[in-house]
């Protein structure tokens, strides 16, 4: 078998290993598979390239194209998984570790592709919140804007997804606009090389958006400055020592993190065993110590349960762990491969050593246990290994030491304060779940526990059927956690686009947070279009077009009228008496609805033309009751525009309702979809 | 005059001065007027105290309560504030000077007591972002929720506004459910513990939630945790001396700084001399420039004209920086008081004499200016000093190089582009402004800077009657900048409040999230009330009751008499070949506002009763057409409730309306006052 050549990719030339290259092993054999790295990697030409050509040309599209751009790389891997998946058995991963990555790594990009449509505007500044009123007469206000770090973003991956854990970074970071620089653990870089490798060849990706390290990173963050950033996933120790280092420091580099993390599984004081509830926790905690052999960072480590329940908990996991099949992975009998490497092996039969001092071990034996179709001695097979720490208040390894594989310890707690507490010794986990089917437990561990873990699950018999797992980071939810787990954060939708971009306050006039916005902001200027804005197809309407409908009179009869027509005769509208005894009207007060109604009246042109349909309206305020005989009139002016598909896009109206003294009466944002 | 004895508060106790306290000159004097420090504070003592007494007790309040206990805070402090007004002046600050600190930190308080009740839940939980829909039947779902650090937080504020660099800090952070431990700058913390001691002495606050430390902070950094935070500002030096704290480091406590700035301000190439803009620019650059004698973190230290228009500013700027008297504060005719104390004097006169290397003053000399009524040669004075730089793109000092007084540096650009590149060479900083009244340049400035600065203030005729000036950050805006600046965040409202609490992100099933949230979430369990929702006072209702309506059939009749009656005769409501050609629609069908007006008829209670005012509705999506001769019905759910004032509350309802199939026709929610 020959010895692949992982190459890195820098400023657009593939690099073949050179001086200092190391070599990679089959985790399943232990033989020499592989080699990576070259020591003449010139970072700060990598760097350059990034800076320069990369991020101007990311930055030159809108986020709907990047998103755009996010949905055919994802459908082009997703072409090619069948290659990634026959690359990533050497890294002792079985099919369904491989799905775990590759399809989890592509689905997180499509995620992002959807949402950056969806969420975020066809433009180059992303909008954070409302505008803010900060003076009398609306001359001068706030708004928060996003626009891209315009530097490069570092991205250090851990080797346990060599595919997940650089696309979940890359997709936000593309997403935002920025050019990536892709360092993988190089235990299992080869599997990254590909998956770069297709990327790149797509041609999907401008020049300069994405790079790759295989091997060493050398002093590349010794160069970084203040509009680049690092992401970082492994150690704790490793963590501590990039963020020491004094350029970062000095520069504020952004440096979010992922390490260490104790995550624990607590079993709900309701769930005993004959529930749901106990059958779903012992078969999630036994998956989430067996898959990838133990090796996520989400791994359940801690498992508490009721004092009553922890030997039923023993004996119901040491059942079900008994049923892994532990062998080569490219076999279809095997439920659980081996660790990446013998490195790791003894690392993780230290970190057991070192939890056996505070417990004892119940399940697994690392010293005899079967392998299937490979050697024991010459991969990096372990058995899962339960350990049961009897005192675990006074216990202090079983929640700090993250022994990396198949290694999990039962822990048993006297009420739901107490479990809290023993969670929350972790100092800080990048998720806890909780099996209950109680509420109030629920409510109970979110207050107490929420602060010390970046993501909570909770799971019962509502939800198993459809639940995604304890392990699972999903790109709709923040990834990350305090303290120990690094005090970063990942993912979560638009907010891990915004760890790439810059929040910025602008203030200034509504015309000209209008403009930077391109969203019109009440007070800017009006603009008259040439004929009536529903007659005017989408690309043709102007951001802050706006008509002015003529005015109406609401009568008594009017208010009757519609009362008995929609059976709202509800006594504000119909009880004079009653409506002066309530605080906020006169009299009898026109419906809100039929204000609606009639402004809708008073604006629409009805001939068929480019508006297809009123799709929804939002933040519709009532300001000032309107009385019988009292007039209204519509103020009609385009905010925004959002395009959908490739015939229709949306309108975003703003609405605003005055009366016959000009003064508000209702304000409100309608949605129309038109033809482009 | 005796000499001040500054207190700290640690425990609950007043600590006097001792072993290793320092003593505080006047700046106007240079007597010494105060002493403070203890080398004896127990620190180990006092955050024991935050987190165990002060934490608690906060956490045990909602958001709507400590709104109120700020509220409580900012109308004493500002019954109070004369006394505030007078122990400032050895500070050197002026009158004017005084009124930004005291008045703009009380202020600050205000807005943020404000924005707590509006904008936050009355309850321990604050949702960020919407439920995420995490699955194909919505029996499990996503939501982020943020609450309180379980530790304290560690203000280290800046001697420049003693008042308002400590509310800026403390609002948020109480407001969030977090003790604090106040350390000002010793220099003027004689102050700051006079508005210590007015808040302390009101008994609005729990015991434990502030404490204060006059003088050295001692080692208290190194006995932080993961649940505590520090928010400092001050120098970078300092800055990066406590960043790089190994405890600090080790347990990812997080650090917020907001340090050094070379904040620019750049004159848009439409600004000729003889517009508003121009005498704008001149009027707020001198201001920014002599406002608390330069000592504004925010101060405009370089002014980026065009070429052509150097002279003209430099002219107007002088003749303008004249007008500046100079002398004792507490004089009436003082327009610029004493710099904080004669280090800093000394430190400003080298610092200008370093930007002196790279260019030539043009106004002010340091050895020739005139001080009334006071000794310049004992008291902190210096003059506004002007520099020109004529060679930016070259120069370093001039970009890397703060002054900390009166000093600002004119240099020329080119074009747009050319500004944008010498504002960004500060690599980092609070605030950019563009004195402007074209938004293209406005725009070209956001997209070309934002990503440099923390904040961008555009001014211009339209505006400059109600702006509130280049250097206040506002509590609605973000306070803080990336790189030089420090790569922190403040304030922004809401935001700041999140900066002490923790996201985590929840998944469960609907009613595990409702009952964390507090806020029904589809899908979730449906409460039967006793009787119709709206005969229910806003006590009496709980989250998730429900009410289903009668169904009523849309004929054709109603819809053509609707459009009759409100004028809302959209072809697709009238015309069924038009609506047939239509992507949306099947043919003829109801309008909108039809369904939302029947919908309201099918779920009012007519009679007087709780209900008093339909303020409102948001989110209102319409998912199928409704044609002539369907059925709709009504499902109104209790989703949030939100007392507003003594009376009555905003009760949240969430509706949907389905047809005779069942399937949804359209989904909002809806917004009521109930009286209590």
């Amino acid at each position: 078998m020959s010895i692949q050549q992982v190459s890195s990719f820098a400023a657009g030339q593939w690099i073949t290993p050179g001086a200092g290259a190391r070599n990679i092993a089959s985790a399943i054999t232990g033989d020499v598979i592989a080699t990576a790295g070259n020591d003449a990697l010139d970072v700060q030409s990598m760097l350059d390239h990034a800076r320069s050509v990369g991020g101007p040309a990311l930055r030159a599209l809108t986020f709907h194209d990047r998103a755009r751009m996010l949905k055919a790389l994802a459908a082009h891997l997703n072409q090619h998984k069948q290659t990634l998946y026959e690359a990533s058995f050497d890294t002792g991963a079985t099919q369904n570790d491989h799905m775990i990555d590759v399809d989890g790594g592509i689905g997180t990009m499509f995620v992002f592709a959807s949402k950056g449509r969806r969420e975020m505007p066809d433009g180059q500044v992303y909008l954070d919140g409302d505008v803010e009123q900060l003076s009398r007469h609306g001359t001068f206000l706030g708004q928060h804007i996003c626009t891209p770090l315009q530097g490069v973003a570092v991205h250090i991956n851990a080797f346990n997804f060599p595919v997940w854990g650089m696309l979940e970074k890359l997709a936000p970071t593309l997403l935002a606009g920025v050019p990536a620089i892709v360092k993988p653990a190089t235990n299992s870089c080869y599997v990254t090389e590909l998956a770069v490798r297709l990327m790149l060849d797509s041609g999907i990706l401008p020049a300069g958006a994405l790079q790759l390290v295989s091997g060493g990173l050398g002093d590349m963050l010794d160069h970084l400055g203040m509009m680049d950033m690092v992401s970082f996933t492994g150690s704790a120790n490793t963590a501590l020592k990039l963020r020491s280092n004094p350029v970062i420091l000095e520069n504020s580099v952004r440096f979010v993190a992922e390490q260490d993390s104790l995550n624990g599984s607590i079993l709900g004081p309701d769930a005993t065993p004959g529930t749901p509830e106990f059958d779903l926790f012992i078969k999630e905690v036994s998956r989430e110590m067996t898959t990838k052999a133990g090796q996520k960072c989400t791994a359940v480590r801690r498992i508490i349960a009721p004092d009553a329940q922890v030997e039923a908990v023993i004996e119901a996991l040491s059942a079900r762990l008994a049923k892994t099949t532990i062998g080569d992975p490219r076999l279809d009998s095997t439920r659980m491969g081996a660790l990446v490497s013998n490195s790791q092996k003894r690392d993780v039969l230290e970190k057991a050593a070192i939890i056996g001092q505070e417990a004892t071990r119940v399940y697994g034996d690392p010293d005899n246990f079967t392998v299937d179709g490979a050697d024991a001695n010459k991969g990096a097979f372990v058995p899962p290994m339960l350990f049961h720490c009897a005192d675990p208040d006074n216990a202090q390894r079983v929640h700090d030491t993250e022994a990396f594989g198949p290694v999990s310890t039962v822990m048993g707690y006297r009420d739901v304060d107490h479990a809290v507490a023993l969670v929350n010794k972790g100092q800080g986990s990048l998720v806890a779940s909780v099996i209950t089917h109680d509420p109030e437990v629920a409510r109970q561990v979110a207050l107490g526990a929420g602060a010390y873990h970046g993501r909570l699950y909770f799971n019962n018999r509502d939800s198993m059927k459809e639940s995604t797992g304890h392990g699972s980071p999903l790109p709709h939810m923040v990834h990350g956690g305090p303290g120990r787990a690094g005090g970063g954060e990942e993912l979560g939708g638009v907010r891990g686009v915004m760890h790439y971009m810059q929040r910025t306050a602008i203030q200034g006039s509504p015309d000209i947070l209008s403009a930077i916005g391109q969203t019109w902001v009440p007070g800017g200027t009006e603009i008259k279009g040439p004929a009536h804005p529903f007659t005017r197809k989408f690309g043709e309407l102007a951001i802050g077009e706006t008509l002015h409908s003529p005015s109406r009179i609401v009568t008594l009869e009017d208010i009757e009228a519609f009362a008995n027509f929609t059976g709202d005769t509800f006594y504000a509208h119909m009880d004079d008496d009653a409506a002066k005894r309530n605080p906020f009207f006169p009299g009898r007060v026109a419906h809100g609805y039929l204000l609606l109604s009639f402004a809708a009246g008073l604006f629409v042109e009805p001939n068929e033309g480019p508006v297809l349909a009123n799709t929804g309206l939002d933040n519709l305020r009532f300001m000032k009751p309107v009385s019988a005989g009292d007039s209204i009139k519509v103020r009609l002016t385009v905010k925004k525009k959002t395009p959908r598909n490739e015939e229709y896009g949306e309108v975003r109206w703003h609405v605003t309702l005055t009366n016959q003294d000009d003064e508000q009466v209702a304000e409100y944002e309608l949605l129309t979809m038109n033809a482009f």
